[in-house]
């Protein structure tokens, strides 16, 4: 876990708080309700709402209910993306699609998805409201292209990698970040910076995820092991792995691609084929260039309130094993 | 069809443009896009929504832009809820998830989902942007309490079907209504009326909708017959049958309730219990007592521009086939 600031720690417990007050007065809406927002995420984009939106002009009430709504669109992406994944685990408990059906996942995210753009009404910031649908579509659009991606496995580019990591990942972490500065009153010129420092880190974190795919056949973090690679993904260790094979392992790889179950044997293969020194050498070099781009941003943020901490959550983002 | 005025007719036609203009880089998303919009609706929610906003002094393209906003929000809904009814034929054609998958229409429906917030923000009116995030979190609860009322089956009360009438189609109904009299920048009272009448319309229209569900048995309609049969929905013409029937008839009706499959010969018996003459005589009054309280609630707009038009929709949609 990240060291917090006590401040910083309370405010994030207030926005568990006030996801979890949430009352629906049907009973199987609030049964789903409560059992998706009993496991707690590390609510990284929550985090870096609350350190973009520091201002001492600023309520603290409003600072938390926009980390809420940017954790409730967070969740129902994560909802509906466990039915796309025809995921099992989420957050280390059984997904909502296992212990109910899909028909309750896609309804219930739909739920979500309309309870923030509530809360957002009730905030009132047209500019806050216009980025966050903004970022809502991107998101479908970044996982709709993925599932296309599945189909053109050998010929992806880096380039389609890093865009759907933008839209997908990035992108929330951009307006989470802009959002925040938005609603701190910050200059149009600090908004900027504030995003740019956000789609950075979004990507470098989404690059830390991929590695992290792999590298819990080998940690014991609770996440299930080479999921990605399972469910036919090309992430970005799996594409530098590939550029670097030979055309037997390329072949061996392209075979277990997709595959749902793949014995222990084949897995270490894969696992070593990731760990293959050129590919560690040109994935870590793509996590340190988005990782350094984040920093470079920062620093034009030296004398904000949230510098100290915005520092920690970067270094954190590199080093986290889940 | 519903024959209309010559220059509601081109708003409507408007909306249609509206929405098939949006253009998307990506080719995968432009493809099920356009085949989504191809196949066009009624536009009943839209053509509320026109007929409440007519208004002098409103420009007509913040009317139409009002209108297609409402029917992507409806069309994101239908959307999903073929992949929740497991549905094949939608607007006459095969649903997104059958000709693409599952995971591509709940995409797809996140991305029409968000494409009509960004278009609401684009209005800029708080309080229309209120009532249609708030529609769209009751449209998700009515189809969460309708996939539960499936385990309860002969338990249910006519209460849990009229509430669920109302979220999933009454409430957008109500909300198309109220929103178009607020663009309109009508008097409080008047919005109020306005929405009334969209709320018992929308109940009537999905009394309609139900009735019409068992008369494809018998009409060329192009719709599925008996589809909310086979897929287990009791619907107020069941419901009614069910209190109507003998005891081994409603053990029947029990029995093939849900079934995919139904010989036409029990077909054939399903439908001739659902002409039952008092359940006919029932689903028919509840009908009328709704079309009488939008009426009603007309009445009191005789002085309002949509008057005439209004009360053609009305008496339409009570005499539609489809």
């Amino acid at each position: 876990m990240m060291v917090l600031k006590k401040s910083t720690q309370k405010e994030l417990d207030r926005v568990q708080a006030i996801i979890k007050k949430e009352l629906v007065s049907e009973k199987i809406i609030q049964e789903i309700y409560q059992y998706i927002f009993k496991a707690e995420g590390k609510k990284t984009r929550a985090l870096l709402s609350l350190l973009a939106s520091k201002s001492k002009e600023i309520k603290s009430k409003d600072r938390t209910n926009l980390a809420s709504i940017i954790e409730l669109l967070h969740t129902a992406t994560l909802v509906h993306d466990d039915v796309v994944d025809e995921s099992e685990i989420r957050r280390g408990t059984r997904s909502v699609n296992q212990v109910w059906t899909n028909s309750y996942s896609v309804l219930m995210g739909d739920f979500i998805y309309s309870k923030a753009f509530i809360l957002m009404v009730k905030l009132g910031i047209p500019s806050i409201l216009d980025e966050l649908a903004k970022a809502t579509n991107d998101i479908a659009r970044g996982e709709i292209i993925q599932l296309n991606l599945l189909e053109k496995k050998q010929y992806i580019k880096l380039q389609d990698l890093l865009k759907v990591s933008y839209l997908k990942t990035g992108r929330l972490f951009e307006a989470s970040s802009k959002t925040g500065a938005m609603l701190a009153n910050k200059s149009k010129k600090e908004i900027k910076i504030f995003g740019l420092l956000g789609k950075t880190l979004g990507t470098a974190f989404q690059i830390q995820d991929d590695i992290l795919d792999y590298e819990a056949f080998k940690l014991d973090t609770g996440k299930p092991a080479l999921k990605d690679f399972k469910e036919g993904k090309i992430t970005f260790p799996l594409y530098f792995a590939l550029k670097n094979s030979t055309v037997k392992d390329k072949k061996f790889l392209m075979n277990r691609l997709g595959q749902p179950k793949i014995s222990k044997k084949d897995q270490n293969k894969v696992y070593s084929l990731i760990q293959n020194e050129k590919t560690q050498k040109e994935i870590n070099a793509l996590l340190q260039k988005y990782s350094q781009e984040t920093l470079k941003h920062l620093h034009k943020l030296k004398h904000d309130a949230c510098y100290n901490e915005m520092l920690n959550l970067i270094n954190f983002s590199k080093i986290r094993k889940k």
